[in-house]
């Protein structure tokens, strides 16, 4: 980084840490080049992880309490087309630091309000934990994925 | 980038030039993040392009003529264990710049050379294009990639 930018010191501080910690539970993942780049708006998700052929890439957004999120509609539509072109499912990876806690949202969740995507309270509060969501990874076959992919 | 370095610049160029072609081409692509940081030294390949589930790992050098390429032990020990947990395939993505052309090889035709790896002129030589790369992965359907990955 050349610049300081607090709100993307945040940002590469959580896709580093859920890189970390999919590497410590056995994931291959990347996170994608920073934020500010042009190529990265042009295409990138946030963190792509992969478990043995599965594919899964994120939007990462970190808040420090519970809260609405939105998400605009270029970068759910970015993250679709990633999705379409690897065969990949699309989440977007919330962090919530007051709570030390990871939720993952799949994008069928997303609430359309005018031109942004809304992610509401109680939708987070169901999401996957990381821990939960590691679980649901390593139990579905690669076969099953590949099917329920298609 | 922060700092001018000529050998980083050509190998974001060429990093960046093969996530564009992949892109061109239906794959999902995306570029790790500067060369320089400790995370990339870790773990990651400088591309990684999918497409439809097949999963591929690159790491990329940039010459400017034709000649004999060496690889350090680590470089191909990450690239290994990243594809291993990735179930992706492994290869080395040399741009000849004098060429204007690309060689795509595969971790099996480099030779161990005391503590390094080799790729020998034949080798690049025989090596597959970009073009027959990618005639290569769209011919192969998702079944029999997993079925040969395994």
């Amino acid at each position: 980084m050349c610049g300081y930018n607090p709100a993307r010191v945040k940002g590469f501080r959580a896709e580093r840490e859920l890189v970390r910690k999919f590497w410590e539970k056995g994931f291959a993942a990347i996170r994608a080049p920073a934020s500010g780049s042009k190529v990265k708006h042009a295409i990138y998700p946030d963190v792509v992880a992969i478990y043995k052929g599965k594919i899964f890439i994120f939007e990462v957004k970190a808040r420090r309490k519970l809260s609405t999120i939105y998400i605009s509609e270029k970068q759910v539509e970015k993250l679709k087309e990633f999705a379409r072109r690897a065969y990949a499912e699309p989440y977007i990876a919330l962090k919530i630091q007051e709570l030390k806690r990871w939720f993952f949202i799949s994008l069928s969740k997303l609430k359309r309000v005018g031109s942004k995507y809304r992610i509401d309270l109680e939708v987070i509060k169901d999401a996957l934990t990381f821990e939960k969501f590691v679980e649901s990874v390593k139990s579905v076959t690669l076969a099953q994925y590949i099917r329920s992919d298609g």
